[in-house]
């Protein structure tokens, strides 16, 4: 188990603001950063941009090496040249959320004061204040219209924001495999998640910087059952089934019989173990609050039409059949109410067996699905080929 | 969170064997010992007599006050005078699990040469392992063939098993939310829990009597994450939605937004933490372990319609709509292959939207389905009504 903060040792590009950011909750950040990485190349009109929104876990680095794990970015099967998200057409941009790990201002940066870093004292943050920070930063960055939003799970909750809050400044919003608002059993599984941080000794009351030891093991934990939730029943079983694989002989914890261990279980204990080296355990407390908190229709008198009345925003609608996270049911919901808004909305249900995970994965109707949509919001917005 | 070994103080009616019990695993117990309860009265002819299996987390006070907690038995809706399980016409058996922590042998028991408790030193068992105890339990009640087994989740696992192994000795078995196999799913959620145990501290190896203190956090967490498979979204949703109550002022872990928390968050740390008041540990190691290994199938060549060729059991199969841990399609599956194998079977898929924990809740579809099948089955076995 990694004990490091690895994490520490990678500088990311970003954009500082150093006018006040009132958060939510009523907190006032004297400034604040944003965490950024862009592809492709903002056109002379600047009407081609596209912003990704990324996941709890994930970062900046969508279609480039991650630079603490080595490896490709989160979603290079749709953004890069010639993808769905065709960096040869689109001027690709994704910051890393409020709250994050990764170069934003969130719990493991050094409090305005200098003092130490914020810790568990880093103020609540919402999907909505997440949200205000990019559009500050696309703003930074002198663009008035994003051509696109895009992102899946808490980047589609993301995405749902942004259409509502700033109607004017997105051109088509692509929510994938999310809901308006986090269920019970959602944020039940989050608790547990929290509940096993927060366990962990080495958690030292969220000041684990000041020993040098991360809560790994409670982090490892927390991301194992969440790793379950974005999986599929089906997924496991064809991946897994029941194989047996020869038990770890130097672990008393294996309590195995015969001296074999499922490979399932191997596989969750490698997820649980490489996560903690890239992520920190007070963001992941702070970002899945903020998802459990995320309830849009709650901002509009309890009915979500009321979030999309009058927008001439493109919707683009994914969820896929064996997502049990985000079940299609939600993204049915959000339809109805962006029909009843009288919104330009399309809503498609992809057949996959990965769960939630599908919209990472390689799902080619999926990706279809994506592409045609945005050469079709292409044409209409009169970006030429 | 209690630390104490509340379990330590009570005792539970048991039998003693001193004959050498030989584990699937190839350990042999050169004693053991089965905590049982009975109500009820067993007829002359000793042909009235029900075994009830209990679930990975119950035990043998299916009807009566449980002595640690002073909470009613965890069946009395389906067992008790007059109930579907009636103790005014069956003599009702239930023992606690070989592995379990409510006097049975298992892990917080003595080893036989008295130097210390089993902990993670007590050989894995298996179903079939607890199964034979169970029968030995059978014989020394002087009792040749069972009138009915039954049993729910795990305790289902044992009525299949029972049913496989002594035919002649089941007139009638009720497996119900039940599977012949445990799932990658179900193995992945077990195993978080595991993890969760193995990340306390107070674990200490197992070996935590040593000290005292109780991996109580573990515990409670693994506890936590069950539940949640025990509930089904909607119930979730209709128990708590996205509810919110006040947080607790004086937790450093509540990172709440507005000083709110979920009311589902603080129900699921309620019954994390007064799980640890009833359950060790060590055992909830032992009896995950022994439910994953579960695959009947694989004792029969790969086939489960050998495993019930020729038998004259009558079988009722129970599931419910809402049961996402041991969904409909694994009781159809064992239909199926009991139709293969010529058995008399009932299969009902009860409509609820409980999940898993159905089966212990006020569900009349299901408690008038096992009393009519009951009734019919007395009938058959010429038990006078």
């Amino acid at each position: 188990m990694v004990q490091t903060d690895a994490l520490a040792t990678i500088e990311h590009a970003s954009v500082r603001f150093d006018t006040p950011f009132t958060l939510e909750c009523g907190t006032t950040l004297p400034n604040h950063t944003v965490a950024f990485r862009t592809s492709g190349t903002l056109n002379a009109a600047r009407t081609n941009a596209v912003l990704i929104c990324h996941a709890l876990t994930g970062d900046q680095y969508v279609a480039e090496r991650q630079p603490v794990t080595g490896k490709p970015g989160w979603w290079e099967m749709m953004v890069g040249p010639g993808k769905p998200v065709d960096t040869d057409r689109y001027f690709v941009i994704c910051a890393n959320v409020l709250g994050g790990c990764m170069g934003s201002t969130g719990p493991r940066e050094m409090r305005p004061d200098g003092s130490a870093p914020w810790g568990t004292d880093f103020p609540p943050v919402t999907i909505r204040d997440m949200v205000r920070a990019q559009k500050q930063l696309i703003e930074h960055l002198g663009i008035a219209r994003l051509f696109a939003v895009v992102g899946g799970s808490m980047g589609g909750m993301q995405v749902l924001q942004w259409a509502a809050l700033y109607p004017d400044a997105v051109f088509a919003a692509l929510p994938i495999a999310t809901a308006a608002h986090h269920s019970a059993q959602n944020i039940a599984f989050h608790e547990v998640g929290r509940q096993a941080i927060f366990a962990d000794p080495d958690w030292q009351g969220g000041r684990y910087w000041e020993s040098g030891r991360i809560p790994a093991r409670g982090l490892a934990v927390a991301r194992m059952c969440a790793h379950i939730t974005y999986l599929s029943e089906e997924a496991l079983t064809r991946k897994f089934g029941r194989r047996l694989q020869g038990a770890p002989k130097d672990s008393s914890e294996a309590i195995s019989l015969f001296g074999e261990m499922f490979e399932v279980e191997s596989y969750l204990r490698h997820q649980g173990s490489t996560f903690v080296q890239r992520f920190d355990a007070n963001s992941y407390l702070t970002i899945t609050r903020a998802m459990d908190y995320f309830d849009l229709a709650a901002d509009y008198e309890g009915d979500l039409a009321n979030a999309f009345r009058g927008t001439r925003t493109r919707f683009l609608l994914v969820s896929f059949t064996s997502d049990w996270l985000f079940p299609t049911s939600q993204s049915r919901a959000i339809a109805r109410s962006l029909n009843r808004a009288g919104a330009n909305v399309s809503f498609v249900e992809i057949p996959s067996d990965k769960g939630h995970d599908a919209f990472l994965l390689d799902e080619p109707d999926f990706h279809r699905t994506v592409a045609g949509f945005l050469r079709g919001c292409a044409m209409h917005a009169g970006l030429a080929a």
